[in-house]
């Protein structure tokens, strides 16, 4: 078996695996526009192999079912009509064993597909796209997950022997960057997204930036301080949220018996010190980082010194809204609708987060939100 | 086993049986805020007998889970906080599986009450409330199980085997009634709804009704006579409606190929000319009837005239507001929420329909509906 | 001159002598839906006379300008396109001065029309119509200048010298009605409006009803006893109003510096204990009478007590949806739109208020209005 | 009389100015939530001077009306509450003659100080923001006064005699640009904004930029050659909101008999090929650009670029979001909420625009709004 191959298994597979201790009903609802039924996960994730590879390139390949396209598209315009994002959660079928009956179905198509001696490079590279589109929605998966049991009334784990999150080491302070030009973007082998592509250089400042990231002890802080009933630290925007919403505190935690917890995949626990804060909203970083007479930092200096500190943890909010790189341009067709065109009103965040599949991040990987959303593993680290 | 412990275990069942060809997935979704998830009725019919009947009247009876109250509890105030109406369909959990153990701990407790010998009439006849309160929500279920499978993209049906809905036999013409002082309500043994006592009199002047329901092949006249595009025959708000809905046949309607069909719950199937028109609103109703130059009946009509015709296909829309009778009081404690604190806003309907469990309706039954719901299995007569 | 004449002067005039002590600004502004800037009331009272009596019955009559249909028509679909409602305070043209050049221009023509020696009975019907037309828009002018300033923060007063509310004399009790068939509706000669119309017969049990309205006093008792704390009192869409709005008193009710005041047209004011209760919503009456353990009286039970008990202080809402009388035709044209099309989901009003202009209303006027409206000077009396 | 002095008036004087050919009633009305009614901008500039200068610094000033506080606050949250921004347009009070002497009551004030011999330096500084402040709201009356009038349906002219719009010499072709680190942001003597502030250095790379705006004639292309039906051209949130709004050109233009037509401060006028595209959002000037295959310059291109190329006639949309430069810091007290708290979600605009007054802007001058926006005086360059 060649390596695409044995990727491709491992891959598909662990989408899977993730949803192997929900039960049925867990796989059909919608509580948010954001957050997808993970029935549609495992059907669009399919459906954008038998879409962009086994249609144009398995001859004879045999569409599953041609009503599938209009339930389990996205957003992509060019190939055609699509339930809008907010009705995922009406559908009740295809059933849950009918979308694994078209994974099981697609992945036998891709099977043969790769068994052939010369792949062609330019499908090959379509798979790898591919298979790097399933692991983003594994993480979102886990997201979505997270956010359909933890906003049930009866809130369930979803598996009660999950390992509990990273502590940190909070002995690192501050790291000092030079400043200078500097090169960012990604360059070399291995796959990329075309969001990172076209490595360029940058002027920077002097900065400091902090070898850790901000703790559930030092948010603490912040909430038990007053800070969300403090317009000064707040954007305008942020602050017409928090009074909309009624937020006070991240996603998921809730005071309980004079105690602060908060729900995790393992069901609600305590909250611990040293955990790094997660499911905060660029607004609430952004207003720790006022409070603290610190800034957020941008996307480069994060990029220039991240070779210097652990991440992995917590996606990581930068202050860089998500723009293209000097010489981005859109791949032709339908592909070309990855990235592009939701460069506008979305902030970048860097590194990776406890739900990231292995090996899926690197230093110049891109991600993004909007400001507001709090349901990814979100986190933040201060600079100045 | 007397004859409230019968009835108790048919109607029980008769639920379960309305369930038994879905999906797990069909019991979950809730794609408009009229439509409830049918887990969501499983559960609320089994929590009004515990709520109601167990907890206060057998002794000993452990309560399934606490948390229920919030989930099932439909808008009764006086029994605490509840899951909003429009958020059912986020719910998850309980599972499907959850809800079915939900009711066979009650239907235990219930068969452990209705053993005993001098079983409290008060009791008993809360049981019989209960009992016609599942009726109730087997009819909800019916339709909303069809918009829920009528309006997944994959059109499925709900048992294709199905037996055609009725058809009418166009010969009855328009019935004679004279003027004069009537009595109307409800009067003697048995059961009925609280919104129906208070046998009184009414004065009406000498009217026609129709025999018969109005007929697909009817208002097929009306929606290619260009009903839908003429302001002249609908209600300010009606007409409101049809614009912001883009209203323009009953729901379910669809023109296929050059023809007209309409999805049923065997599947998608051509209009029948002789079927009772379905699933059209009071704005529809009305306007139809405005079209021909007559009217719908209003309620107290309708009843006096009941007895020539034959009805029980359709919900029928009347042009009564629903209000209280003369002399309506409401019952003390939570059961005193059933039907009166409705009463403004929403139009009465007579008869029954298709959906209606037999032996539930009676002649003086008052059902109501919000004008421009379609949803039910609605229909109407004219008059003049 | 003519008693037609003579009357039409006299309103035409009354309608700009309500408008004389507003700043030019107050004639444009629409703080919500319902309320319509004053400049459009005056607008919309000669348009009707233009469109309904000039352009097609007077010779040689020359339109003001053709774009003012667009700008004053308020929802007669058969005569064209028009500004839609929630748009009319967006219209800084035309401006108050040239409105009245309008007004004083269809004036102009008209006075041409009623010096003829045989005006056509029919149209002297249609004149008719369009000043109780104009009566109408009196009286919502009143309303509508009230919200306007009771709503601007700095309170400024219609008429600081306006006479204050007439006190009721909390004497008469429950008056006795004996049951039995009565005649209401409309009979005789003089003007009436197309719902009032239909003489006929409707069956009433023994009723009593209340010779005074609900005073201030005893509406206080229900603000500071919980009435708008407890659920049991309202309907159900009632309740959800309660709590969306944050409604705790009457429209125009503040409670400052530790005592009850309201905003009147003379400013605001300390609340009058023997007033009758005004700003109150159909939920909030109905509220009461629940609260008191009594009933709003149904319309025809207020026709038939009417001559035995003094009225005209405040509109009163009735337990009467606003439905078509027995026999109710819609009149042919665009007249024909206006009552018929709004006999759906509104309550009826009887009797008059203080912002009635005098002799326009009569005991079979039927106002109507929405259940949670409570910009008018809308009172109740109690029955049961 | 002093320069400052002189400069005071001068300013002041012009804000009236440009009301000067308004009717009374167009002061008022607010058609949308980002249009302010002219008398609110006359009345927040004067609130402005009352409440950062006069009140502090002013012995014995005495504040015009304690109320004005509430209705003059555009967003400073330090100062207390404010009529929210949608509800401008509901106040028929102050008058437009009670706003005029509040102006001319904080003139005095304003006169009493600066005659001052030794005017301390800081508060001469705050004049000079709050004179900066005011030509900022001088140009949004221009655009708000254009919204109020052309969305009127008479499309009343504002002053008949205007002058028309600059004309472009289409000659200039793109300028090369060689890349390298360049220096932006503000330095030297002057009045700047706290966002210009920090100048830093940048690095470019090679680049080119036009010499001239893109003008009707070009844009024009776009529209009839399907540029709004075409959703690769487009932002995913930019071609949502062509669909939602239905757009389909630029603000103000009107296809009309035949021919195109844009709404100007003159009135309706036929389009002029060689005039710079106006009134178009960040979406629509991006999505050009993509038709053209090329891009807009970033902020610090256009900065570098700004000597060589002629600017003024339009605001211009660049491709970067609005953030801080670094070493951005808010300024203490209430002023410090004068830019910081806006940057997140907007896109700069770069140079000025016909609404400009005279001597506000500079090359190093940061605009930003949000990118659906079309009613200020918007156009675009391009780049590659």
């Amino acid at each position: 078996m060649n390596h695409l191959s044995k990727q491709y298994k491992q891959v598909r597979k662990f989408t899977e695996d993730i949803c192997a201790p929900l039960e049925k009903e867990d796989y059909v609802v919608q509580p948010i526009a954001e957050v997808s039924p993970p029935k549609w996960h495992l059907g669009h994730t399919a459906w954008f192999f038998e879409t962009f590879v086994l249609k144009p390139y398995l001859p004879g390949y045999r569409e599953f079912d041609p009503q599938y396209n209009f339930v389990f598209n996205s957003y992509y315009e060019t190939v055609g009509a699509r339930v809008v994002r907010t009705d995922r959660g009406n559908l009740s079928r295809p059933s849950v064993d009918d979308v694994y009956s078209y994974r099981n179905h697609v992945d036998q198509g891709m099977a043969r597909l790769l068994e052939e001696d010369q792949l062609d490079p330019a499908v090959a590279e379509l798979i790898v796209l591919g298979l790097n589109h399933e692991q983003q929605h594994q993480e979102l998966l886990y997201a979505d997950i997270k956010y359909i049991l933890g906003h049930n009334p009866l809130l369930p784990a979803y598996q009660a022997e999950l390992e509990p999150e990273p502590l940190l080491n909070a002995k690192s302070g501050l790291l000092s960057i030079k400043g200078g030009v500097y090169e960012v973007g990604f360059e070399g082998e291995g796959f990329c997204f075309d969001n990172e592509l076209g490595r360029h250089k940058v002027y920077l400042d002097n900065f400091k930036i902090s070898g850790e990231l901000v703790t559930n002890a030092e948010y603490l802080q912040f909430v038990e301080g007053g800070g969300y009933q403090d317009f000064r630290f707040w954007h305008a925007e942020g602050w017409d949220w928090v009074k909309a919403k009624g937020v006070s505190a991240p996603l998921y935690w809730h005071f309980v018996d004079g105690g602060w917890t908060h729900y995790t995949l393992a069901g609600l626990k305590e909250l611990r010190a040293k955990e790094p804060v997660c499911h905060v909203s660029f607004y609430e970083a952004s207003a720790f980082a006022a409070w603290k007479g610190m800034r957020l930092p941008c996307e480069s200096e994060w990029e220039v010194a991240a070779a210097r500190f652990e991440w992995g943890h917590r996606w990581e909010w930068t202050n860089s809204a998500y723009l293209p790189y000097p010489g981005f341009r859109r791949a032709a067709g339908a592909v070309g609708e990855y990235n592009g065109k939701f460069m506008v009103n979305q902030m970048v965040l860097r590194g990776a987060s406890v739900a990231t599949p292995e090996g899926h991040s690197r230093q110049t990987y891109r991600n993004f939100f909007h400001a507001p959303h709090q349901w990814q593993f979100t986190g933040f680290r201060l600079a100045e």
